[in-house]
């Protein structure tokens, strides 16, 4: 069958703009001379919609919106992903599902019977498991039609503590049973940089158990925190990666399902494509962030060190070097270097920035406290103090001008509390918070591949927060490389302390990085939304109790 | 049967302190001449771990934490919950459990099978339910034993997009068939300010229905958001409530099943209760907040104005006065009275405070910011930067003397952004962000019953932020009695704009209210943990994107 994969950009709730899209790619499938257009899960009302599922005026503007796009399916097939009503009086009140349109009509529904809740997914929170399945016909051919987790009934497991079989069926056992001739899969699976040759594992296994091509439409685009990369793909019955969809950008491609064997086969993203992945991820997370918003302009503020300059180069990918102006709030604890490098990353990127300097604010606010900190000797107070002054700095840019306020943090830093709440802190969209320090250097290296953007001595000099005398990270903080390890087995593979330490870490050292870990939960939790690029990002996909016992 | 209900103050994560307790209690129990002693929903570990549940190390800990208390169950039975191992190789790793523990050892597991996962609750993230039931025998007596939700099959419904049975089986329609004389159940139902008369129908329309003794041990105390107000009950077999335990207090009472018919009929509490309901859990909020972080000591930003009055009076109670240091911060535009309603409150509850002025500070930034705002008019951007000055100068008294700030927002001014994140929205704890302004007067009143300890002129005046000459909050927002109802409908009843305009409300006052209600999620995405009393807080339990249109 000649199939139309329509990997699209949707905005949760906009469902007249989602419908228009649908609607194009339709007529687009067709003068490609498509029999069937498939679109990703929840293309209607774009994934994911969180609590407005819950509210009944939009089930019933999705409803319409699946009328209205199934009454231009004449002469050819569209299955778009929507939520539909639970008929039966028990139960969640919602299904998700995928719909089968033709001949002007619904012809079918088909309901996810496996809802990932877990991570960052709630998908119970709303819907109902399917417990029936049946295969669909189209022009003849017998397809069965899965939404996402349907086909991860086994799941390849990355931590120790987890399993590969979350659920007591397979929907695609018991779809095969129908004589199925070919396999569509909806989806709207997040992005992380290993996330590919997962999912490709994942299809793969079901197109060689059951002989048959696989075809599977994932959402692209971003949407606050999560990150859709698309690369949407067909498998051939062997297995074999038949084509594979951009990564990052809407796509429309044209598969014939018997021909995908004769495809030369595409290999997913290896390890070492790990770099690019996060930087294209990011420019499009910090894209669509504006965009869906109803913003275009940005500031954030230059220090001359490397998480600012590295979101600098990404923000101004994304949005536009003329979209983008920002300050440089040197203290008296600054090096010249540092204002150099600063000055020097702006000119290199064009962009416009201003010198202000924190000195008098500070000294203002030391002065109004003195009376009550007379005889107390400076400490993390004053250093929070320029932090603060700075983060106001960048509020009144933001307010004055209406630039959102980038957050420059990374995750190493977010993980350690090694940051100031409501100072550097302060943002609407955390750009590296999901990327550890030592990739954040690599990432560097990768934005200056062909050219000197971001100046070398930026990403060569030791990291510094500048905001006591000769201050270093590694005053405070382990080298970024042992403790990105050490972050890396306790937050993305949830190793226990001691588990840590029996792979030869140094005990104290583990102990105080997982003991910082635990006693930050407060700072992140008032932290801006980061974007995710790892299988385990702070935020929405990890939910520890901020109020607990954390020092066993 | 003599029953102990044991309702204990659990801290998550502390299995050992928690193990503690539960012995305790047992001893109590015994020398009470209790058979049979009852804890809460995951008393061993405490409710609710979060993705502590993902930890295999915290689950072995629980899993010796229940052997132990085991051994010392001989002569006694006792009742406790902690999560189990799933050893079945499909389906989520855990059961949620009440063990019943007798002879020094477990002799059954009973597993929940309805997962509440909506609101603040998300147990199918972790638990796979239970499809099997069987009854315990204790002392020769058939015990139906459940756990929360598992009796909450058809709960009542207060919005209208929503059902009452939500789950596709009723755990105590099993349980039934085998006969049992009484019914366990074991919670963690957390307090809003009507949830007691619905607990109480619940358990009720079970006694009646089965004609049988219900006997429900709920947990208490405030762990960061969550408030468990106890209150377990003991309904007779007419569904007359028995018994009820101490509300937002630890209690142990023993209760003979046999006798419970002779009591005499205690009431839920009633809708007139509800201020006194409200004032009780934010105090224990805050107490509990601070006693299991391990701190002792709180600041605030006194204004003279209603909020911070009431928060103050809170924390006054809950931490003691001698623990509290507050910050009067005039500016230019405040009032004489507004200074001197603040100093006779502080004066009223003997807390220390002191004045630190914030023209110096905001002057210096208006200076370092000049060549920027060159030729530019005053606007919310210098409303905010004194905020922001503020709330930078709470947290150098937060920092320098180890003083949680507490927030002082009301939850009408949450909802529709009327605050400064980085400014007043700053703070470890958001006190009054669930309660809305309207509520907030009836508190001020509530806590001068016998007393004028919040001076009159606090409470009638008119509200105003003082953030510029003659401001008024009427300015801004509409009247808070039309917004706070309004804003009910739209956050706690989820219904629609235009079902809240059927009504009879002001169309464009109700969209404009949805509409500072919608685009404002990005600052309560960074606000403080809200301590939650209505049936639909800010926070944990509502989730809606951030990133979405909102001006359909």
């Amino acid at each position: 069958m000649k199939i139309a994969l329509a990997q699209l950009n949707y905005t949760i709730n906009d469902i007249v703009g989602n419908t228009t899209k649908i609607e194009d790619a339709i007529q687009r499938a067709r003068s490609m001379g498509a029999e069937l257009v498939v679109f990703s899960e929840l293309s209607v009302c774009g994934y994911p919609p969180h609590d407005f599922l819950e509210s009944e005026e939009f089930i019933q503007r999705c409803n319409r919106a699946v009328e209205q796009i199934a009454k231009g399916c004449v002469g050819i097939h569209a299955i778009v992903g929507a939520p539909v009503l639970n008929l039966n009086p028990q139960g969640k009140l919602l299904y998700n599902a995928a719909l089968l349109l033709g001949q002007g009509k619904v012809l079918s529904q088909h309901h996810k019977a496996l809802l990932p809740t877990y991570d960052i997914f709630d998908e119970y929170r709303y819907f109902e498991p399917a417990s029936t399945f049946e295969v669909a016909i189209v022009n003849g051919t017998r397809v069965a039609i899965t939404v996402c987790e349907d086909l991860w009934d086994d799941q390849p497991v990355s931590r120790g503590f987890a399993r590969g079989k979350l659920y007591n069926l397979s929907p695609m056992e018991m779809l095969a049973k129908q004589n199925p001739e070919l396999v569509v899969n909806i989806s709207a699976s997040p992005f992380s940089w290993d996330v590919e040759q997962r999912r490709a594992k994942v299809f793969a296994r079901h197109a060689m158990q059951h002989a048959l091509p696989v075809v599977s439409v994932n959402q692209v685009g971003g949407n606050t925190d999560l990150i859709f990369d698309g690369a949407s793909m067909a498998f051939a019955p062997n297995g074999s990666i038949a084509m594979r969809l951009k990564r990052f950008e809407e796509d429309i491609v044209l598969v014939d399902t018997n021909a995908l064997a004769q495809q030369k086969a595409v290999e997913p993203a290896a390890a070492n494509d790990k770099i690019a992945l996060i930087h294209d991820a990011l420019v499009m997370g910090v894209r669509d962030y504006f965009q869906k918003m109803g913003f275009k302009k940005a500031t954030l503020g230059l220090s001359g060190g490397l998480d600012s300059a590295v979101t600098l180069a990404i923000a101004a990918s994304a949005l536009g070097s003329e979209n983008i102006r920002v300050l440089l709030m040197p203290s008296q604890y600054s090096s010249q270097h540092s204002i150099d490098d600063a000055v020097g990353l702006a000119q290199n990127l064009n962009v416009k920035y201003d010198i202000v300097g924190i000195q008098p604010a500070f000294d203002a606010l030391k002065s109004s406290l003195s009376p009550l900190f007379d005889g107390l000797k400076e400490d993390l107070t004053e250093e929070n103090m320029q932090a603060r002054v700075r983060g106001t700095l960048l509020m009144a840019i933001s307010n004055k001008f209406g630039h959102l306020l980038l957050n420059t943090s990374n995750k190493s830093e977010a993980a350690v509390g090694y940051g100031t709440l409501y100072g550097d802190m302060n943002g609407a969209l955390s750009v590296l918070g999901d990327v550890y320090k030592t990739d954040v250097f690599k990432l560097a290296w990768y934005i200056n591949r062909t050219a000197e953007i971001i100046p070398v001595n930026t990403i060569v000099k030791p990291p510094s927060a500048e905001l006591r005398p000769d201050q270093k990270d590694s005053d405070s903080l382990p080298e970024y490389d042992l403790l990105d390890s050490v972050l890396f087995r306790y937050i993305e593979e949830q190793k226990s302390v001691l588990q840590i330490i029996s792979e030869g870490f140094d005990a104290a050292t583990v102990k105080r990085i997982a003991r910082l870990v635990n006693l930050n939960e407060y700072k992140r939790f008032q932290a801006p939304p980061f974007i995710r690029v790892s299988v385990k990002a702070f935020g929405f996909g990890r939910r520890m109790p901020l109020v607990a016992k954390y020092t066993n």
